[in-house]
């Protein structure tokens, strides 16, 4: 229970899909974002993350989206599913999205 | 330049080692904190991430660590390498600390 | 439009009350959280921020909570009114809550 | 110690001058940014805000910076004052700054 093995979506209509994830909670995977703050229009790009096992379904995870399609800029997530007994898992997370700055004096401005 | 790979330290004292990064700007590596917020003892904790591979020596980067061996939590990382011709590399930061919670009510007070 | 003064709930079930906004956007106020993660029972606290007073109905403002009834913690939100033709208003924010830790070693866990 | 009235700078070269905490923690002032994301050139603004009184020098406080001398948007700030005998007072701080966006769907990137 709370594999992240499978397609997700949120509430602003970006999709992820995960693949298998390995005996070390390692994964891999795709991230389809409905939003961006990038000129060039958005394209499928990878992510890799870790997951805690837990058997009591309540596990927490990171991963790293690489927007290296379209943009300078990566974002990470990391939050925690929910597995209610004969309920549909539930993932909350909160992000950070960096964006490329070119100097450190405008490094300030740089994460969202 | 600003490829990840080797020890980096920060200023609260806490350590890490990138392994290689491979060319799709994969990398994994083992988190050494010098600060916590569990209750069982510090231990070396795996990470994987990405980052980009730009010419310029300003990627941006995004890591996530797995606190398995002491806690049920997760933190992401996501910053950027400024690497000043002649100088040291020097990295930029941003983290999220994700914590446990019980059930969905507590949910907003997970992420530091 | 966009006066924030009035009262408003959260998806949490927290409240606040805001009164009359003076003519350079400075507002007090009182909020009743509904959430806590202090020791003693909560009490309503005082609140003090400021808006932009904009024409269009789209304004950002920001608020501090004072937590001192029940605790030694302070929460700031900021975020922006949204107010459209015919319908209620609706704020959306972001917040940071501060709890008082007892030495500068320990400021990194600081905030959520 | 650690009241908040006086001039304070930070590692940007920012300042700022709080005027008189009141008996119950609430204070004004006027901040004088060294950094802006907006187009128009900067102007010190005002701000608003409220410190606990602690006894041991550790309050914590918060306040609202409101940038409309010249742009849409407000940051706020919330941290911890250290006073350890014979040294200067530091502030430890964090903020979050909120920008104007035109609609409901880009609130996803209007904080940073």
């Amino acid at each position: 229970r709370c594999n992240l093995t499978g397609w997700w979506e949120n509430e602003l209509g970006s999709r992820m899909h995960v693949s298998e994830v390995d005996t070390e909670g390692n994964f891999s995977g795709v991230y389809y974002t409905a939003v961006s703050s990038a000129q060039k229009p958005i394209e499928p790009c990878p992510l890799v993350g870790s997951q805690h096992l837990d058997e009591d379904g309540q596990c927490t995870f990171g991963f790293t989206v690489n927007w290296k399609k379209f943009s300078d800029s990566t974002a990470v997530f990391v939050g925690q599913c929910f597995a209610a007994e004969g309920q549909e898992e539930v993932l909350q997370s909160s992000w950070l999205l960096r964006e490329k700055v070119d100097s450190l004096p405008s490094d300030w401005k740089a994460t969202r």
